[in-house]
């Protein structure tokens, strides 16, 4: 599907004028896509947004009215307007798979090409790349608090416009979710489609019991009766029993009920009793109200039976620390094969320069140790010794049991995919086996473990040398 | 532009095959749309999101694809899907114009019409009004704080996928903001596009004088060089006075710097000085860098002299209190006339049943006082006595120098609508007007005034009679 190319800061554009008027619009570069901090003060991210991303570069073209817009403007030249005429994108973008647990400070996508064309992308993969990987890595947090609990997605109501809420079904189906209330991401993206019922169908009848009756006389086999309207342990709960009775007698099941206010730890419990007593306990308890990793948490210490979370708000638009963005940036490191980097004087914000790859060091069990940055053509192996990127001081030599993987690959080649897009569930398999790769403090909420993500001897004397050399260019 | 209909929670979908199965199609129904507290922990909200979603409602149809996509899940009969294919909007809705200064528990959509229309609407419809007034409230907030000083909105990078950029922009430029970074929300609502560099801009060149000259020489009258690359005072600064002499020089101007890191307030200090001792006065400063309202005070009160704020991530996903999301509800009020309340211990999470007016006392000066929400056919007037819908104890009476006027007007009838689309500069000028009638403690950031917003004596009364009646309705 078409993103508009206008879906992009006008600044972009802007440059991409100025580097045409330069005679500079020949010249390639690379730039790297990565965040500076692990996302909610967490320990890992959880990688999504590729597919979208990809599918957006290859249809990456101007209309003739988007071009009249821009002419409108009385900013641009006719010669820069013929330019994006023809404007394609033909680079090419190296990336982990979706699905990946990834950390701060190695770049995620690297994409190379025409220095127009991997500048003028950078607005919109950052959207697509910041917003999915910011769900997916929510997903996880959530799903690792729900410890084998369901987690479906409910927060389109509440999500940052229709495709925030369309981007987030996706992203949280990644990281874990199970399924999806948005009907239309679940025709988008294959997703499973979820729901209940709402507090209105309940006061659209007489009485509540009618009201559950009528629901479950429409969806014989698949009825998840709300129980909170009025009361749920006095009225709502044993109305639900009655009718998964009912249901029994005639060859059908109640599928669950849904507690959507109150102690739902409390709740739970007695309505797990009360199912459990009445001889159904296979009836699923579903609950829902403003939920997150912390309130689930906090739900199964309290000895909660729940069985499937409802979680909306807060994953679709990724509540937590860090304020529902994630600070991805899109970073120049090198121009015409020459690296290049941003000087800095806090280390943190400096770039990592020149074209790189990110390598995983595997333990002999299969879990993950940690990252190493290096660049393209370094020889990185075991027994190599490698560099905190902001304290050198801080060195480790790779030891002798793991093995280096290459964390990424080519996606796309002159402007075309080179894989064929992969399955949803795939990415969320993938997602749950790296999960459990992680070294175990990493999925910690509070004061989670920092796993290691070093550069090589090699990139470490690249930077240096690339300092110094910026003390003459300061002066301009 | 349509949005599907399955851009919503499957939950509308079943219970329309609900009411459809049990004979209650033809049933009127009346839904409220508002939320319980206020954004951001504030004093008020500024509507807006309901341009956008007239235009959905009006529009809204499913295809035969997204009919074959239903009828796959397996859930739902013919005869219903022959119902969604004949499926349109024809109810009538009722809200204030956008950029209305709105409050708590007042409703702001009130939907009416066929029970299965203005159910199935009711996620679109959350979706849009929560995201977009919650953005028009985090920029008036933001406006507040830069006291005269221009606001622009820089957030499509970060925000929540392209829609949450685009809804981000328009809302943002609603509630007070001048311009936009996003060309395409630049080119769909006539917003004005704004814009500077990027660092990678700099890094593209031998040194940053080059780049600098390169980028003035491209865009000689509108240049806003961005002067933080390798060093904010002793070379960004330097290097675009020299710049702004030589378009000096040619007839030209610089029009400004971007200041992206560091101490804001004192660079800005620094470079004004700079600059006005070069003798460019008119040169304008703009700051960006994780700005928000707290952020703008503190520049501000430590003498920054910033002209543009360009806000970015903060703005487009509406951080803070909150956390990014307006909690609005829709309510059922009303089924074929007859007044409903959804019940609860907690009384303020209780409905206000029927249909209802919104009114709002404007004193003597045109400052506002107060609001009252009433039931249709009441006879609110001065000297009435109205209370507080949670602490019915707390009562006031309406003084006799006021006037009411109400608030919200028929804005779509037979799901059509009744007034032509307004400019979007006039909703931005109708939130600055309104922002200045509002009681001063109600834009305080912290601990503000609380507005009242009172109900009738008639509501009252129909509230304590429902909540009566329900006790026979809990037996079921």
């Amino acid at each position: 599907m078409r993103i508009s190319p206008l879906l992009t800061d006008l600044y972009e554009l802007t440059m991409l004028a100025g580097y045409l008027e330069e005679g500079m619009a020949e010249k390639t570069a690379v730039f790297d896509l990565y965040f500076r901090t692990n996302p909610f003060a967490g320990g890992y991210a959880v990688f999504a947004g590729l597919e979208p991303a990809l599918d957006c570069l290859e249809n990456l073209h101007f209309t003739a009215e988007e071009i009249d817009y821009l002419g409108g403007l009385g900013l641009f030249k006719p010669r820069f307007l013929d330019f994006l005429r023809a404007f394609r994108f033909r680079g090419t973008v190296v990336a982990p798979p979706e699905g990946t647990v990834v950390f701060a400070n190695e770049p995620l996508l690297t994409v190379s090409g025409a220095l127009p064309e991997v500048q003028l992308v950078e607005t919109v993969l950052l959207n697509i790349i910041n917003f999915q990987t910011l769900v997916a890595t929510k997903a996880a947090r959530i799903c690792h608090a729900a410890a084998g609990g369901e987690v479906i997605e409910f927060g389109l109501r509440r999500a940052q416009g229709p495709d925030g809420g369309l981007s987030a079904s996706r992203a949280a189906c990644i990281g874990g979710a199970k399924g999806t209330s948005n009907v239309l991401a679940g025709m988008r993206y294959g997703l499973p489609v979820r729901g209940t019922h709402a507090h209105s169908w309940v006061q659209s009848f007489a009485d509540e019991l009618t009201a559950f009756r009528a629901y479950a006389d429409a969806f014989p086999d698949s009825s998840v009766l709300l129980v909170d309207t009025y009361d749920t342990l006095k009225s709502g709960v044993p109305n639900a029993i009655t009718v998964a009775r009912e249901l029994r007698d005639q060859g059908h099941s109640l599928r669950g009920i849904r507690l959507d206010s109150g102690d739902l730890a409390y709740l739970s419990r007695e309505a797990r009793r009360m199912f459990d007593e009445a001889g159904f306990p296979e009836v699923r308890i579903l609950a829902s109200n403003e939920l997150d990793e912390q309130v689930i948490d906090s739900i199964r210490e309290e000895g909660g039976r729940v069985d499937i979370y409802g979680v909306g708000t807060k994953l679709a638009t990724a509540a937590g620390t860090g304020g529902g963005a994630l600070g991805g940036v899109y970073k120049l490191v090198a121009i015409d094969g020459q690296p290049k980097m941003k000087i800095t004087s806090d280390m943190a914000k400096a770039t990592l320069p020149g074209s790189k790859m990110v390598l995983r060091a595997i333990g002999p069990e299969g879990g993950y140790i940690q990252d190493v940055v290096c660049l393209k053509d370094d020889a990185v192996a075991t027994g190599s010794t490698v560099f905190d990127p902001v304290n050198p001081l801080q060195q480790t030599t790779l030891p002798g049991t793991i093995r280096l993987v290459d964390l990424r690959q080519t996606v796309m080649a002159d402007g075309r995919r080179t894989l064929a897009p992969e399955p949803l569930d795939r990415m969320a398999e993938r997602c749950r086996q790296e999960m459990a790769l992680l070294p175990q403090g990493c999925r910690r909420f509070v004061n989670p473990h920092r796993y290691k993500v070093s550069i090589s001897a090699q990139l470490k004397e690249l930077r240096c040398t690339l300092i110094q050399a910026a003390g003459g260019e300061r002066k301009g």
